[in-house]
């Protein structure tokens, strides 16, 4: 089962680095070739030519905006250190943004606002066309201070109380919504949810997005079954505990805030001598395969498509830099991932 | 127990940013007040020059060839994408970096060489100083082909064949030698070596550690007691199986090559009803935070040092700048965290 999408929603066209590949040259060659500057071998300006023609390659007014006074290069400022969310991310971001000849700066503010202002006025100095901010957590922060406003910023796994603003978050509603919704299509009727501590944004968006999917089906809420913790497989463990321990009426599901708790919990049931997923299945989120993949069984996960929300920051930013505006808090689809730890037909 | 020297071999001295910070103005604003132009306020050169002698900083010769006539930018280039072993590197090798006023592309390749070889020229048509080559792996790569060889050029968790080519890579051995010393001092006679798969230059050097280490105590080589999988859980409690399935005599130790097989073979020990670590103490490889942590017990663990590294690379690669020469490869020292999985006394 697929984790990817190809794209969410900007549909592909051929870029340069499709012409420049098919043509076996550089970008900056076939650049040359296209815009009928530099010095060129006729055979290689032909060459190119020919390979834009074949993939259908036309230099849009976009792009031509884009080469002309621009530095081609932006920054990305990670404002509490690169970690696993945020890589992904980054990945995709520069791939998309390479394809377009645009390079990027990268710089890792690690939670010091005196440092993240030296990032910035370094980036200034170096008159990057863009700015992508980013961080660990997809929660609130200030807004970036840019002399002029003038200059593209967008906020990726990020957001800022700038009504202003682009920032492209994953949906964990919706996601939520898709790991409960899979869990009553497979018969469960009890389904508990463990989750992270109650003062992040996703730990919010996520449990109303299980109570909307239980509300649907016409499940009821019971009481305790929603447990605040740790984003650990401690608190996974721990909430097992709670909910076993000498009770007569158990769950028949987990949906966890994340792999980690959905890992502990795996772990306990099993301990309890309680088969996953055939007395109880677990949905985990966020598909970290780490997580995932090593818990016994695999895990059935939700997954932030954190690669896609990258290229279509990357998309944005380019749009922004020839002159399009957006603002606005954009969530991105998730999509679920299944494994064996809710469907024992799977390998 | 501190993971991370503050530095491996580079003493610290006052750096631009020091002074900027204790000014209270921007790299850039310092940089024109000592080096005399761009228009300041006069009260602003002077808390500059006061924070410069007040901290005994010099701008030294390195440091003002640096200035002239450079892009101040230099490249980062990962060959088959980032991940959790080149992040650490990359984030601290661009704090190190980032105090000199010198900023970082980032580039990855995703082991794709005409990707590759587009992100090279990309950068070199940047006007680049310097170029940084890292990988998810610290094994043999091709070198890097510049143009004309002037650039200076470092492989970081990564090595090529180029016999001019300066790669900086954890000291495996001596990191191997570490953890089973470690054993070897809380009494352990019967250690066995789980490991990844023998193609990795890191499973020969680590098991030459083990072995180099267990001769040094005068304790003999047992057959069987060295394991060569997956670097993956699954191998770890597989070990652990063969290891102990039927046999009278059993390990009292398990040094493991990382820190995933290790967490399998703890949780296959538990599951046998052995105890960690009064039965069998384990050791594992990589100080991987998530893993190492999450391990019943917390598992100890040699650190590779990364951000040691990362650091390490980025002086050299401003020494080199300034017309300094290095080659060869040098390996930087590992260090240990011991935590409860080999010492019961640690909580």
């Amino acid at each position: 089962m697929t984790t990817e999408p190809t794209d969410l929603r900007y549909p592909e066209r051929a870029t340069i680095r499709d012409v420049a590949e098919r043509a076996g040259v550089s970008i900056g060659t076939a650049s040359k070739a296209l815009n009928d500057n530099g010095r060129l071998k006729r055979e290689t300006r032909d060459k190119v030519i020919a390979a834009a023609q074949e993939l259908g390659f036309r230099p849009n007014a976009m792009a031509q905006s884009l080469h002309r006074s621009k530095s081609m290069t932006v920054g990305i400022l990670s404002t509490d250190s690169f970690g696993r969310f945020s890589f992904p991310i980054v990945e995709a971001l520069e791939e998309r943004l390479a394809e377009h000849g645009i390079a990027v700066f990268m710089c890792n503010a690690t939670d010091d606002p005196a440092r993240e202002k030296q990032h910035l006025d370094q980036l200034l100095g170096k008159r990057i066309d863009g700015l992508v901010v980013t961080a660990r957590r997809s929660d609130m922060r200030p807004a970036i201070a840019v002399p002029g406003k003038s200059m593209p910023v967008i906020y990726v796994f990020s957001q800022t109380d700038d009504p202003d603003a682009l920032c492209l978050v994953p949906d964990d509603f919706g996601g939520a919504v898709l790991g409960v919704e899979h869990l009553i299509a497979s018969g469960r009727k009890r389904i508990a949810h463990l989750t992270g501590p109650d003062t992040f944004e996703a730990v919010t968006l996520r449990n109303r997005g299980y109570r909307a999917a239980l509300g649907k089906a016409g499940l009821p809420e019971i009481a305790g079954y929603v447990r605040y913790g740790k984003w650990s497989e401690a608190s996974g463990r721990d909430a097992v505990d709670a909910l076993f321990d000498g009770k007569s009426e158990v769950p028949d599901a987990l949906f966890c805030g994340n792999d980690q708790i959905a890992r502990g919990a795996t772990d306990a049931l099993r301990e309890r001598g309680l088969r996953v997923p055939q007395d109880v299945a677990v949905v985990g989120f966020d598909n970290w395969d780490v997580m995932a993949l090593a818990a016994r069984p695999p895990l059935t996960s939700v997954d932030l498509n954190l690669r896609a929300l990258g290229r279509a920051a990357g998309e944005r930013l380019i749009a922004m830099i020839a002159g399009e505006r957006f603002k606005g808090v954009e969530r991105l689809p998730c999509s679920l991932v299944v494994r064996q730890s809710s469907d024992p037909t799977q390998t």
